[in-house]
């Protein structure tokens, strides 16, 4: 049986979950023993905590010029001394290059095929993904394992899934028989789905695994050899998985430099370089707009980017406003507010929220709000795995900072024990009303967990506000509160005019933070927070080119 | 029945042709009175006659601040002196965005069924705007009537057909059902194709239809308003559709300055600042490369270009030399070289080509050619109507200085006569022999009717050089002769990593110019001849964004 005859029945679910865009999941995200395995979880930190110290030693690249790794772990707040290959960027457009026309030749199948294993092998890993993303990214354990294990193997099915479509979008082979009257004209054609060439992936220090896994995998589907350059500071998750492709490419004779893992330190970055480079036609990107916004401009590029935006929640009316509050409150503790898709600026009328028990006046729902917030941040068994541990110190001076801003302080940041790791950096949410007319304070990303609640005239003002940050400084999410179906549909409109998805009255286990595979797309593309869209299909289209070819057919 | 139903059944056909890619053609080709009507051909002469020095005032738009044209006839090289109305940028715009919000809210049915009917009125027109084509752009009669009549209309079926499909690509709505263990999290979810805004369509001189109608029907169907720019030298063939357009859109109650025409003239052209307006948010340009890479590289925009390229003939081996090379001066004759898609570069290995009957030396081959050539050149019953006009001067000063290259005329172009229009501004082919080393020569477009015979040292420089233009200068077509199965899958391989389709050992009536709607990808989008093709998804994706809302179903 090859391959892809072993995993043809989950990419044909895949690409029908991709159409029906109801719930579906290859990849459990319940890190069960029943199902991963009764032992996964300790063997995983075990080999974890052997690879501390150690060279990285599974990837076949050779030709290495030296061996460097500057992870750190947000638990500990020391180095992890894992240290891995580095190459020239010589080495890796040259083998890359050379792999490229290899497997732009592989049949789609066999391609298919390959990746599908790959993940599968992935999915043995999830543990070992789980620590290696914990102590990079400071996630929580819950989220390290399903972000980068499941949720992200899922996200690179579905690019799978997408690539494999769209290049049986048109047929290998057609006669065209045009009739002219008294004889037909017949041409032989053929089209072929020509792969763009070496396709370079940056990943970033909080989603190492999720948001690199679509480009890499989007980019391989469809032909293209790729390079994919970590954080330096988190490196190891992803390098399971190139690991792990590479192996699958080796064991069917196939060059494992299809793709690559390109390590720099923060001493001596490459990312440049390589995205500069005149070999490299593809660059999927996550991270901060300036560089993105740069590699947007780069001529001759195909790019893809997620970059940072100022997300909304509008608060309106409520059905249960302790409910509404303690959903946000949520959001905002999660991972300490350093998801893409964390509120930030959260719009409440000056005279306060609807409510079947009447108005909430805006300092009662502040109240509140910050009431649920200490309610999760001070329960020793919720907060500290919720919350996890910040990824970058800088992230620790914006939420110091956030209390310079000029309005009131209505909640302070803290620091929060963490009973597995003393040493953990930790920064509770810092919550700050401002008023509306303050636009300056509330028109940029302030990464971390920092709220502000925004003072605003009504409801009107609050949407126009939302929708001028998003199209101005990008959306990735935002949350609505209304009972009112006419303004939920004013929300909705002027909302998806900004290029950004709305979730209406969240409450309960489901935060606006989440955006699941096959269903939601994960950036829209429309405004500045990203021109790509995991996963839509010019996400793949843009990967390779229709070239038809044609000859008359002999007589 | 509504407009939708009336046209559903073209509509369905032309999205199973866009997958199958066999021939299809909803419009027929040919000027048949049987099919158009007995008077439909004349009474269009008188029309388009009785137009000429007149205003054209079927335009539904308002509030002109003056009228002006400044068309020409290359057949009477004399002014056509219609005038249109013009109006300022911010009238343009501002009807523009107002008639946005109007028809984005139209369901996708109802806007095919008025693009739809309003191909079928112009279907009514196809001699008029067959008339007003070629004594805009010079083009022959034949092809006037059938690239700005059907082929023209074909294309923009298409667009509407991708568009259609695109729209109805993912559900309106689902139900997220996520089972949690003990419970299930549902979720409504509804996904909007949101268009992007206000769209400009910035025509060329030679295809003022066949260039323009598919960025207008593409830019409608998916929901965007839009501005025709036509070039100043062939307003009144697209002016046509539009009028069209608008008749349909005031029948049914909608905007009509939901597509307008934004006439201007040579001496106060606002190409520039409709683009760079921050309103406009598509751009579909055809054109030469400077215009086209600046607007490519305009912040915030979706662009969509066509631009110049260097199209190659690679000549292998042939089974029969003269129908090969009478296809070939076919193909450099038409329209007198004035088609992207004309050949220019003839590589030709310097010790001949193959063929059953022996070698074909360079010489012998260049001289059938030539002959060929002459022979439809200088047969005044096919001769003046196969070339047509020259569109502009400078084509004429090319041809001239074409000449004067480092290399042998093998043949002098000439004036020659055209039997209906003593005045018309014509030129034969030049053709120069040019050694492959003179890189610097052949590595440019030169536009009309110019073909360079380039000397090789053998097949595989042949295909090597022509990658090269294709890479470097971009390609639309090539040809290519070989009878060697192993030759013609390297050409095949290294032409579709250039993004350029290859027409094979095309013989007899059907040519490397022609690219058919439903079928052919015209321009690949892969090469720096354009970064667009009609009529691929990413053609009519760009220009809306899927934006997904979701609420939790209420228990």
């Amino acid at each position: 049986m090859s391959l892809f005859q072993k995993h043809e029945a989950i990419l044909n679910k895949a690409i029908e979950a991709l159409h029906s865009r109801i719930f579906f999941a290859a990849f459990p995200e319940h890190p069960a023993p029943a199902i991963y395995g009764e032992t996964a979880d300790a063997d995983a930190q075990t080999k974890f905590k052997n690879q501390l110290g150690k060279k990285f030693e599974e990837l076949k690249q050779t030709n290495s010029v030296s061996w460097g790794g500057q992870e750190e772990s947000p638990y500990t707040q020391e180095a992890l001394n894992i240290s891995y290959p580095i190459f020239s960027v010589d080495t890796l457009i040259n083998n890359s290059k050379k792999a490229f026309h290899q497997w732009r030749k592989i049949l789609a199948q066999e391609r298919a095929g390959i990746l599908l294993e790959s993940l599968d092998r992935a999915k043995k890993r999830f543990f070992e993904i789980a620590y290696a993303t914990m102590h990079t990214t400071g996630q929580g354990y819950m989220m390290a394992f399903q972000a980068s294990g499941p949720h992200a193997a899922d996200r690179a099915l579905e690019a799978i899934a997408a690539g494999y479509e769209e290049l049986n979008r048109f047929p290998a082979h057609a006669l065209w028989d045009k009739p002219m009257g008294k004889f037909n004209i017949q041409l032989n054609k053929e089209w072929r789905a020509v792969p763009k060439g070496i396709s370079l992936v940056i990943g970033c220090s909080t989603f190492p695994t999720w948001n690199s896994v679509t480009g890499i995998y989007g980019s391989l589907m469809t032909g293209n050899s790729v390079l994919v350059k970590p954080h330096p500071g988190a490196i190891l998750p992803i390098a399971i998985f190139v690991a792990e492709i590479q192996n699958v490419l080796a064991e069917n004779n196939l060059d494992p430099n299809t793709c690559q893992l390109a390590v720099d330190t923060f001493d001596k970055m490459i990312t440049k370089e390589l995205a500069e480079h005149a070999d490299v036609k593809l660059i999927d990107y996550t991270g901060n707009s300036a560089f993105g916004s740069y590699l947007e401009a780069l001529p001759g590029k195909v790019v893809f980017t997620e970059k940072t935006g100022v997300n909304s929640v509008i608060l309106d009316s409520v059905e249960d406003v302790d409910k509404a509050a303690a959903n946000l409150a949520f959001s905002v503790n999660l991972y300490s507010g350093q998801m893409c898709t964390a509120p930030q600026n959260f719009y409440i009328p000056a005279d306060g929220i609807n409510s079947p028990a009447g108005k909430i006046s805006f300092d009662d729902f502040a109240q509140k709000f910050v009431a649920q917030i200490n309610g999760l941040v001070d329960n020793p068994k919720a907060g500290p795995f919720v919350l996890g541990a910040i990824q970058n110190k800088k992230t620790n001076e914006r939420v110091v900072e956030a209390e310079k801003l000029p309005g009131k302080v209505v909640l302070k940041s803290k620091h929060i024990e963490n009973p597995q790791f003393k040493n953990a950096r930790t920064a509770t949410p810092v919550v700050v009303e401002i008023d509306s007319n303050k636009k300056e304070v509330f028109s940029k990303e302030l990464f971390g967990p920092i709220a502000l609640l925004i003072k605003t005239k009504n409801t009107d003002e609050s949407i126009s506000l939302a929708q001028e940050m998003a199209m101005k400084h990008g959306a990735i999410s935002c949350a609505a509160y209304t009972t009112d179906n006419s303004v939920k549909e004013k929300i909705a409109d002027e909302m998806a005019l900004a290029a950004t998805p709305v979730s209406f009255n969240l409450i309960g286990g489901i935060y606006m933070n989440q955006n699941a595979a096959f269903s939601d797309f994960h950036v829209t593309g429309g405004n500045p927070a990203g021109n790509a869209s995991f996963t839509n299909p010019e996400y793949v289209t843009k990967r390779f080119t229709w070239v038809g070819h044609r000859e008359p057919v002999k007589g």
